[in-house]
């Protein structure tokens, strides 16, 4: 074909089918190629699309394909977990892009769709950690440098943020979550509340309200992610006798 | 009615009914009362639903007559614009549970559901601004002294993460955004690149990419979200030659 067709990068949601956009499951229906992991790809993928499935970890090879069926006129859909925005696939399609001029991807529609990412599961089934103020910090440092990382942790704690960790523990990276908790904890009380949300949205998922004097990074997996609590942040007792965390909107004035 | 009802806090998403998930459409069209602000509540609501509309700065009002509803047997949906975790009514809600326990709300149950927020859409349509450590801060000193916004804002731009501000300007605080941009440009260069995101996802959407050195902050409104890039952000053209902003993945390591 020489028409060019389109890459759209879109996400599926952390996991409930029920989180799945309808412009996502538009863009999924419209496609003739679904690039991405295989986990993801096979929960969205129709009997008649083509799949391109890869190892999570190729990024850059796999947006560079993306692009090239593209090119080539398919009408692709580049598939991510939770939002593509957030650590995700957008940014390597991005990068791809940027790295090297491939004149041949020249007119390709080249789309990002918003999408619910994972944190946000997590902080619902919570309460409303994130209620106030917050960042967001992937704990990898496959590709960026752990004294960056360190360097962030330590001036968010500072700064009072709530704190949302991505990509908390692997076996490949068994200490950096303990290390960035400790680094917490000298900012912050030992009662700050800690959500341990592991495969939210799936048929196995497990969410504990914890502390940072408690926690212990046992309790997390790869698929777990990690919300700290801010200095503001509080335990509420839910009117059915449950237990939820929230940051309230409002900051107490410095006395 | 003696059984309790329910309450779920469920958000709209940023505009496009495109981005409304399953899961709220299905709590919105199983609630016999919405409550929420007025522009929110009838972009979704049937004809056969109650509808309780209040003005946008009452929250806590507007979160103990949703809870009372609930108690007394109606299945309310506690509509936000958004992503109700994200500076939206889902803090709201525990905030009137936190703060006085109601008998009569006692096993009424009350959930949170997550949606995209309008800093997805908006990094979206940029390209892949939020693609690696961000926060998230809001600009408005309504609830919070505006000291706690400056030092978040100022230890957010020596972490080297890219800022996301909502609420940034209104009628009644015209100088914050500048202030928190001229923060911000102290640590950073002048090209770094900002994204001017205004009603994303409706028919008059405007996006605007600038820089630091060019921004200024009469180019936001109430509608408007902005986004300040990391030192790491960059322009990239896409190859129909629009003009993109992303984070890369990656961070050099330390000279």
């Amino acid at each position: 074909m020489s028409t060019a067709g389109w890459l759209t990068v879109v996400g599926t949601g952390p996991g409930d089918p029920a989180w799945l956009t309808p412009e996502s499951a538009a863009v999924l229906s419209q496609a003739t190629d679904l690039v991405g992991y295989e986990r993801y790809v096979a929960r969205v993928a129709g009997a008649d699309q083509r799949r391109h499935v890869s190892d999570n970890r190729e990024e850059m090879a796999r947006a560079r394909h993306a692009l090239d069926l593209a090119a080539a006129g398919a009408r692709v859909a580049l598939v991510s977990g939770g939002d593509p925005g957030i650590f995700a696939m957008a940014a390597a399609v991005w990068e791809a892009i940027d790295d090297q001029t491939e004149p041949r991807w020249s007119g390709v529609a080249v789309t990002v769709v918003p999408a619910v990412s994972a944190i946000q599961a997590v902080a619902a089934r919570a309460g409303a950690p994130l209620g106030n103020d917050f960042c967001v910090i992937s704990l990898s440092d496959n590709l960026k440098p752990w004294s960056i990382i360190e360097k962030r942790v330590a001036l968010a704690a500072e700064a009072d943020f709530a704190m949302a960790f991505y990509n908390p523990i692997s076996r490949a990276r068994p200490w950096q979550l303990g290390t960035a908790l400790e680094q917490v904890a000298a900012h912050r009380e030992a009662h700050t509340p800690v959500v341990i949300g592991t495969a939210i949205g799936r048929s196995d998922e497990t969410l504990t309200l914890t502390d940072l004097g408690r926690f212990s990074a046992e309790q997390a997996d790869m698929r777990t992610l990690v919300i700290v609590g801010a200095s503001t942040t509080r335990r509420v007792q839910a009117p059915d006798g449950s237990e939820r965390v929230y940051t309230p909107r409002y900051y107490p004035a410095p006395t």
